[in-house]
This record gives structure tokens, sequence and C-alpha cells, in this order.
């Protein structure tokens, strides 16, 4: 077997090009003098899968000097819970072990006022399909203070806040930051686009409230705050880096990563709601050992191609599993051989599918005992559905 | 004395058209039969100082069908409470003891958002000149059931209401509405006017949500809710026409009073914040006195020709006092001495004053036992400020 000399997370993954978008968003490179200053660190650190940050270094700082400081990242109640919201899920209970206070908002306003959900469905997909995953998944929702688990409907300290934050941004400004339409042009007509709504164009407004709210007094006041965020979602953390000082608050925090593609490969997507294009953690093992049967991989024409040119996992699906997901020997065993071109497809795709259908199993029995665990989070968070609005759920 | 054959209130206050208000905003007159289907109308009915409204019949039914309804007033806690105040307080006293059910909302986001208020001064004023005034002008507020005032900032069902309506307005039909600027203009540059904040378009719908708030499932569902407003206030009723059936709510009813006018006369104004316009409820007597003698009255150049001519009651201010506020009797007594020009504007400023001095005097010692009332008024209320924000109140 040849040795290859390169890391197996040493390749793009899809095809984006990430200096450009560190470029082009003034974002910060993940260096790896920021990766020696973490104890630890997670996998996606490691594996640098964490491409950009803003402001990392306040995090830091917090850990080293035994500070306060929280993790948050939203849920949207739309769709299913798939591998990438495992991700994020995996980081902040990783987080909550390192001592940080995690927030999680449920962007339950956002699915009613943005996407036109019904609340009663909102409601149903935030518990069975987030909340349940994220106790199994290893998050201690029990303790709002370990970990704040919130309804926007519900939490008076962020829609407050985003009234407060409303006096310091102009139509104007919010119309260049997020392309609103106020009073559609010839142009817009001609693209099907009429004038937004009042809702959508406040909106961004309660998710930087979201993201502010961990400073409030009523939550310990000023303090580092870090949000996982998708590049499309940077234009809330500039937001956010405008408002803060104004209300005395810290610039928060963000880090940037690698996004998994779609099961049909680079330039795809995975979405909640195309079920062909992702693996759900409530799959049966035998359907998602389908997808990835069918899954887009980086194989050659034929074998004998890849057995001289070896296989290319930077493209390939299921080896994409394994990188952001599994561990270490069984991720260097592949990669090593697939480059070698001693491992076809085939068996790969067995090998790959026996870990993930492995997880799914072991997974979905925690899934069982996380409703066991549900009404004491139901009982406990201040800011979450109440026990008659979870009736049939 | 001459008989004048004209009742003491056939008279145009001010200099105000209100046919032309009627034909421009789209309303329709208060008339007789309204006023005869009413029991024991309070005077500002019988007066005929309400000269129009919208829907008002769905009030005299649910009267009249011993059902449920509801009058609403907000309140703006700046600046102090003065006798244009008392008046709406005491119709919002008379409609409870009619059987309706009271709501007002205390406008502190509007105060915040829109006039830019400190949050303490808001509290202050909201307890120290409405809260106060109200339950010395005989509202109970100690009964949240029978009348629910409650902070805006506290009010979740209000909030989460407003959010909802804001799916079903557009940036372009506010613009519309309210005259904002998005993309300011040249001219509105030269005007001095920039692009408006999104708290303030936003707003109006805040507003709108008090409004309809009183048919949520919370409060009973769907019913119809008198609006008490003046004309500028029209545009939030005809905005509450248009959301009230998207959401299966009943179009609210509103009425329209004639106003009082300044201290200096027809055509200027009364205003919370410049004591020289107005007389206040805390006003010391003497104060009152002063104001009052001061004010601007219908008298004519020289006392032969009031003697020949008779006064105008129809453009004085000390009169005004009476009209609005005042017992028959000596509303009428003084009208028709007036007319006749018996009656001098020295002997009879120095009558008006006294009965409104003997009013301030009385309504001020109930100010003092209402400060016994508010700290029930403050546990029951669910949606008031918590004693902790009253400290120094």
């Amino acid at each position: 077997m040849a040795s290859i000399g390169i890391s197996p997370w040493e390749f793009k993954l899809e095809h984006t090009d990430y200096n450009r978008i560190v470029k082009e968003f003034g974002l910060e490179t993940f260096t790896d003098e920021l990766l020696a200053r973490m104890k630890s660190p997670h996998r996606l650190f490691r594996r640098k899968l964490v491409f950009a940050h803003r402001n990392f270094q306040a995090i830091l700082e917090a850990q080293e000097k035994g500070e306060e400081y929280v993790v948050l990242s939203g849920m949207m109640p739309s769709g299913r819970f798939h591998f990438g919201h495992k991700l994020i899920a995996e980081l902040l209970a990783w987080y909550q072990g390192q001592g940080a206070r995690i927030f999680i908002p449920i962007s339950d306003i956002e699915a009613y006022v943005v996407r036109g959900l019904k609340m009663e469905d909102i409601v149903k997909i935030a518990v069975d399909e987030y909340i349940l995953n994220y106790i199994a998944l290893g998050i201690d929702l029990t303790k709002p203070e370990k970990c704040l688990i919130y309804s926007q409907w519900k939490n008076e300290h962020v829609k407050n806040l985003a009234f407060k934050l409303s006096v310091k941004v102009t139509a104007s400004t919010f119309r260049a930051m997020f392309d609103f339409v106020f009073e559609p042009s010839k142009e817009d007509v001609e693209k099907g686009r009429g004038s937004d709504t009042i809702g959508k164009i406040f909106y961004p407004l309660i998710d930087a409230a979201d993201i502010l709210s961990p400073q409030l007094p009523e939550f310990g006041g000023p303090k580092p705050v870090l949000v996982p965020v998708g590049v499309d979602q940077d234009v809330y953390i500039r937001l956010c880096h405008d408002l803060a000082p104004k209300f005395g608050m810290v610039k928060p925090s963000s880090i940037y990563t690698k996004m998994m593609c779609g099961l049909q490969g680079p330039g795809t997507k995975m979405s909640s709601s195309k079920p062909e294009t992702a693996i759900f953690l409530k799959d049966p093992p035998e359907v998602a050992d389908k997808k990835l049967r069918d899954a887009f991989t980086g194989g050659r024409p034929t074998a004998k191609e890849q057995k001289e040119l070896g296989g290319q996992p930077e493209i390939c699906v299921p080896y994409m599993f394994l990188l952001f997901h599994f561990e270490d020997d069984l991720l260097k065993k592949v990669f090593e051989e697939c480059k070698a071109g001693t491992l076809l497809c085939g068996e790969c795709k067995a090998i790959i599918s026996e870990r993930v259908c492995k997880f799914l199993r072991e997974h979905q029995e925690k899934l069982e005992k996380a409703r066991d665990i549900l009404p004491t989070v139901i009982e406990e968070q201040p800011f979450l559905y109440k026990k008659q609005e979870l009736k049939g759920i």
C-alpha cells in the first residue's frame, strides 16, 4: 500500500472554494495556532472542517481564564433531522461538556412568519425531530442554567430585545443587507416578486435578538457568545456586530464549518424535506443502507482504473459520512486503502454502511429513552411549549 | 333674559368642520337614532360631543342582547394627565359600570420605539400620572376580568398577535397608510427626513394587536370591541378592519369625539408637556384658577357690546370646560346668561373656576387614596409592571 503523505482531511469537499469565501465575507481563517490553544478539540476542529471564524479568540480567552461563555445555535422546526443537524448537536453537547452554557432558540416565529408553517406542525417537528434527537445526542436539556432551549414565541426577553434593536436600524439598511423589496420595480414584478411583508422585514431582528439575548441582564450580562453558522447566515452575525456595541454588549463570535453535500454528490444539497438527498436520524437502518448504496461516490469508471489511480474520497459521499461523523481509525484506513486502489467502492460502501447503521440502531434506542426525559425538559424549561400543547406528540 | 331656542351644545367647537371629517374619512354620523337606543347615555353622547362612529351598532346590539363586549382605550405614558384624558377615563369608568369589560393598553413599546423615551420615565409616568388618575376617576383596576390594564412589553399575547398580523401586510401598503420613508428621495432629504427605523415601521402592528387582542382565544374569542379614538388615529381602525376578518375576528367599532382645544383658544392644542396649554389634574387649585383666568374667552371687545350682543360660548375656553365636564344645570345657566349678555366674562370665569377648583380638590383627595389601592392593582394585573420596577414611585 502506497503512502500518500497527506492526512485524510486535507482535501476540499464538494466544489467549494473556501479561500474565496473567507475573502469575500471578510472572515478570519481558522489557523493551526487557534487549534493549538484548544484542549482536546472536537473532531470538527481537528479535521479542519471548521475553516473560518470571527472573533473566536474571545471564546478561547474565556475558556483559558475560566470565565463564563455561551454557545448558541438555533433550529428551524421544519423537515426532518439529518446528519447535518447531528453535527451541530454534537458540537453543542461537546461544548456543554467543556462547561459552556448552551442556548438553543427554536425559530418558530420565523417558521410561521417567514415560511408560513402552521403552529401545530411547528411544535410537533420541534419536539419529535429536534428536541428528542438533541437529548439522544447527549445535550442535557433538563437544566435551563446548563442549556436554555426556548420557543421564540414564549421568550419575552428575546421579543423585547428585538423591539429595542429595531430602533437602531433603518429600512434602507435592511433593504441593502437582506435584499428586501419595498416598492416592487418593473424587474421585481417580472421576476414575480411583490412587496415583502412587514413580518419578513422585521424578522432579522428576532434572529439578532436570539444571538444577543445571552448578554441580557436577565441572563447574566455581557459575555462571549459563540455561534456556529453557515456562510449564508453570516449577515445576521454582521448585523449583531453592528448592534452589540450600541447596547453595551460584546460582539458575538462565530465559526463557519464546511457543509456535507447531498447524497447526489458535490454541488447537491441535503434537504430535510427531500428524503432522497439525506439520511435522517430516524431512517430505519435498511433505508439508510439503500440510500448510501445509491449515493454518489468517488469511484473511477472501471475497476482497473480504480486499482491504478486510486479512488477520490474528496468527492465521495460515503467517505464524507466517515469524515464528518466517525472514528479516526476507520477514516484513516478507508482513506488510505481507497487512495491506494485496494478498496473498491462496493466493499467500501458496505463498510461505511455498516458503521452508519450501527450508529442508527444505537441512536434510535437512545431516542426511545429520550421520550422518558422529555416531560422533565418540558417542566424545567421556562420558555418552552406547555404540556397541553404537546397532546398527541 | 332672552330665550335663545337652541340647546347649549348645538354649536361647533373650535374651527373644525366635523361634517368634512366625516366625509373625508368615510365615517358614519352619530345620529339621534343611535342615541335613542342608549340607556342613560353618558354626557359625551348626550351633548353630541361624540360626532361620528364606525360600526357602533355592534356595541348597541351586544348591550341589548346582554352579550359580552369590550371597550378599549390605550394610553401614551408621556407628559401629564389633563382634562382631555379625564374625559376618556370617565367614559371607560361609565362603560365599566354598564357591564363592559375594559382593556387599557399602556403604549410603552411605542413610547420607547417611536418616541425614544427611557423605560424608567415611562413606568413612572404610567403609574403616577395615568394609573392613579384612572383609579381616582372611578375605574376599578383591581380585577383584571373587569378591566385589564397592561404594559405592551409584558403582554405576550399582544406581541405574538402583532407577529401574526405582520404576515398579512406588505411594506408597500404600510408606506401608503403611514407615510413611511424607506429610501429617502431628494425631497425627503431636503425636508430632513431619513429612512425610518424598522421599529417605527413595525409599530402600527402592535397598536392593531392591542385593538384586536380582546378577541384572542385567551380573552374569550371574537366579540365587539369599542375604541374611542381621535380622527388622527382612525388609520389604526382601518388597519384593524382589514386584518380582523383574516383572523376570524369581528371588525372593531369606534367612536370619534370632538376635542377640547388648548387654553389659548380654538386652533390651539392641549399638550401634556406644555403646562400653559392645559389644566392638569394634579395642578394645585390656585394654579388652575390662574390658568383659567388667563384663558381665551368668547367675550366681546367691550362690556357694552357684550351686553348688547351676548358672549360667544362656542369659542370660549372656560365654557368648554363646563360643556365637556360639568353639570347640566350650571352649563345651561352659564350658556343662557352669557348669550343674553347678562353674565360678563370676569364673573363667569370666577363661577367656572370655582367649579373646576372644587373638582380638583376632591379629585386630589381621591388621588391620595388611590395610592392605597395601587399595590392591589400591581398584584392582581397579570401584564403590568412588577413591584421592583416601581421603587421610588
